[in-house]
């Protein structure tokens, strides 16, 4: 019996990418599909790449809409998860793509983004220790931020095995479909085309408690992160340069020993063979986590980066991910590691 | 019983394209993967992004390694393929994503290629008149060329239909890797990036006499085509702006119903709905063909744009397409109409 | 002395790129720098790379404020140039950058633009036949569109010879600054980047009648023009393909000779040594136009493919050089041929 | 009476550059042209942008074709300079834009070279202590490298002034002309275009030991870096994100006054306005160097971010910049803070 699935918010690029995701997921059946201000617009006229879906419309996002499903993904802005999800009642498969439930806590939350906390679900990123035994059997999961994906990921195995100090500096290069498709001045194509800047610096962006929360947990301490995030001209993709002190003692080999343990199993997650780097065109698309670790003697560092894609691992894909878990289905259900390159 | 597949050039863009259908195909297994310059390397170093054979090592291009499969793919330099087809012998399906064996007059072939004619065999665009027919049980296919495949599915109807007149005006744009993984200075990074430039202006471009054998079969008399190739800032992607003057009577409203009727049952060519036209992102990685017509009545021409991925439909997703109808499988097997955008 | 010269609508991409030529131009003095809904703001947080003026406040357009200039260069939405203009006076120069005052038939203008006619001023474009002329001494200009400067240069030899038949055929690719700085979906830059998309099919660009006007003036008859503009993924640049049917007894010589001719003396326009085509990148930022001809002799035409800088010789660069005629300063000054590439 | 200038190299990216600001220099003649396998070619062919030189021809570079000139600019592959710059004798003056004489330790060249020390010229960063005074009246320069002037412009005013630990963490993003015109698989625009990828990870970057002299110097310490260079989808342009944890009492205020003391009076070197970030974009084609700092707090890490264009600041107009000190001109000459953008 397939698992029908609701998707609000499906005019933007994180509802997009889930329906492109779902159109290929044989285990589920595509439902409601909602918008706010593009409620009554048909989805080909939004979404063009989603050729099966072109003559559905979009209807508004009320209870009624998306009640009878068994999966209800979130791509909504702050703040407004927590109704939408009181309505749908217990028994429904919440996915909240936002940032409404990823932080533990409440003095973050409101110092972050200024508005009361809602709560802490279920997080929705497997690979960390312990994280399927969260998700297993779930109805609610608060699905990662990109970045807080792409650099909990190449952290927390160093932080795991102690072989940094718990200071970590992380920067961060994002193509422009991580802003969304708000109409902002700076998102046009004639001003990120050839154009690197940063934003959020020192502190300010609000992915840095969750990388701070994630990596703290693994390393048993609170750890510091100093986060810089760097908008490139490209649509798609996270590299996620991160480093950190060796430890003494930390030499090229307990560095790749601690990784190798760790994503050894994972379905979704390669070490590089040595030699070889993240690049996010070899991701593009696809649910694949491409790391690679380099210790620098000189400098005392142990540096760390990761690729992914941010629609998928960093936002759709891990939904997807994390809703096979709480299902029951094979994690991989729907997912791949091949990227679309060149 | 899986269908066993070799692909004889796999560390090239198409041989890489096939690969990654083909992992996504329910009814392949990949067998033999070979290079020439390339043979003795790891695929992951040459195509990072198909994870899942990313430890497979190529191998030599020679008949003891291709044989024993159902089907080879060959993505070789022109004139190589007649050879290693001779030598997989009768039974084996050989597709040919080349352009040895596209064109039905020698003439043309030398002119254009400077070489001896190699033979004719069943041309892989099942969506023209008869396409379907030539390639039921073939164990031979001649992979239509990305320019003529975008070209050809704009025209074909209007001159099946006789609404125009048979001189065609040609227009498009392609992404680089149309061009290959050639090491050629006008190819790399920073000359191509924020550049437009034509290149084979003036009747010189080898798809040139593809075109006109497929539109002058459609029209029943010999078309010229005007053809202008441009290189586009974009790795992937063909845009086609083809025109031709309308023949008397026509209008809007005949030269739409065509097209509905052309395209109406097909699964990958789709007449995008008024006012909405095709954009080279919107089938990126797909086998998707976005097509839309407009009558220009103060020129007195038919216009007729469409979309493709060069690498999917425009090569290995066309040369899926006519595997699948080769071998008796569902056409659309392992092959979809979802785009990955943005 | 120095002229004294005031830019209306200085935050957008028009009223930039004036600005980064009168920086440049020896002759000339920034005066007052206006915009509507950014007044009051620093140029530097709009304008980032015009360092020079970075703390420049932009005042309110009023006739008060651009009082005192001997040159005002006109960056507005269509339909505001006449009211200011009026308010200024006749004895200072108006440069106009937008469509107000380009057509001569009031028709044409108000089927196009919906809106009652403004009327006619000399037409910036110095290299048609009688240009210059038409604006020495003038102290109106109407600066050319983008799209027709390109097509009517790379087109009016061919028809002032008389090689052509009147039906031209152009297709042309624009960088996304031709766009402005509107805040529109379509522009964002997740959905340009690896995009190329046609709009206004079928006759319905704005810029059609200018090419008709332009190009009937050089013909001596009414010439009719098939016009599709694309948009491709790179911020400047326009390349124009264009072509028309060869009249009896043209030769590619005859081609050659007659661009030759037309151009062998213009300080911006090149027409390229064979073998050389025309490239956005080789323009960049400069005021030159690249210009390649071919006669493909099978299909009977005559191709002209032109390359600028859609805000520099397509809007900025020709304004400046028309300013300079009518000024009569040298026309060359302030402005260069040399691109900025790779 | 002209300074008159040849370029050895003139075909690459570098040689180009310097071509391209030695034609809007006031006081410069340029004389020879030289290029190794493509002498012999016209300059139009290989850098179509330099329309004024475009019927230049490259001669060999030969000490009779670079006699008779005052200054010479070499942009030659690395092992090359200090035999050519022999032959020129001692009262020319050689601007080297590559790396053989700008690193002081032969054992550090050594290491990251792999042959032996040429020696060490004055170096061609006049913005660091001491960095005018070394220029002037030099006969021979060492331009830096484009990543050593990014970074060293960004820490340098921290270490002066004793602001930070000596241990840095750079990570930056260079456009890919940066690596030169080499004919490289990684370097296809199908390769870099959307895709963001690291290399020379762990301490491997020729650069290090350079930004490491250079720090060095300004703190009267030896300095650690940890340096990670990325390539980024666009030509040009480098943005660096610098940091270094803070010492005890530092503060945001005390960071800003420091740069505002240390670039205030520098013509080319702008701190920007709080809350304005550095944006490649922003000096596309200039000599301008963008500077932002933070105070992250809670990490406790001083955060400097810069922004030039690696060919004009990072190469070619850092190399007239201090060509114009060595001679006595205005430092300024031929050389702008105004960018091309959008």
């Amino acid at each position: 019996m397939a698992v029908r699935a609701a998707v609000a918010g499906a005019s933007g690029y994180a509802g997009g990418e889930v329906l492109r995701l779902l159109l290929a997921h044989p285990e589920v059946e595509i439902g409601a599909l909602t918008a706010n201000t593009n409620a009554g617009q048909r989805l080909g006229a939004l979404q063009p790449h989603l050729q099966p879906l072109a003559d559905r419309v979009l209807q508004a996002t009320t209870p009624e809409v998306l009640a009878g499903h068994d999966v209800v993904f979130l791509a909504l802005p702050h703040g407004q998860s927590a109704a939408v999800a009181e309505q749908l009642g217990p028994d429904v498969l919440v996915v909240d793509m936002g940032a409404d439930f990823r932080l533990k806590d409440a003095a973050d939350w409101e110092r972050f983004y200024g508005s009361p906390h809602a709560g802490t679900w279920p997080y929705g990123l497997p690979e960390l220790p312990g994280g399927r035994a969260a998700l297993e059997g779930s109805k609610r999961i608060a699905v990662p931020g990109c970045y807080p994906t792409a650099v909990s990921l190449a952290l927390a195995p160093a932080y795991a095995a102690g072989l940094v100090e718990p200071e970590a500096v992380v920067v961060a290069a994002s193509g422009t479909s991580g802003a969304g498709k708000a109409l902002k001045p700076h998102l046009l194509g004639s001003e990120v085309m050839g154009n690197m800047t940063p934003y959020g610096v020192g502190g300010g962006h609000r992915h840095t408690p969750e990388m701070i929360q994630n990596l703290s947990a693994a390393a048993g301490e609170r750890i510091s992160v100093s986060f810089t995030p760097t908008l490139a001209p490209m649509p798609r993709g996270i590299l996620a340069t991160c480093s950190a002190k060796a430890k003494d003692g930390v030499t090229g080999d307990t560095v790749r020993a601690a990784y190798e343990k760790a994503y050894g199993d994972e379905p979704f997650v390669r070490l590089l063979p040595e030699g070889q780097w993240p690049a996010t065109a070899a991701v593009y698309g696809s649910n694949a986590v491409q790391i690679q670790v380099a210790y620098d003697e000189a400098a005392g560092r142990v540096i760390v980066i990761s690729a992914i894609d941010n629609l998928t691992k960093g936002t759709a894909g891990g939904a997807v991910q994390s809703m096979n878990i709480a299902l029951g289905l094979d994690e991989t259900t729907g997912l791949s590691t091949i990227g679309v390159a060149p």
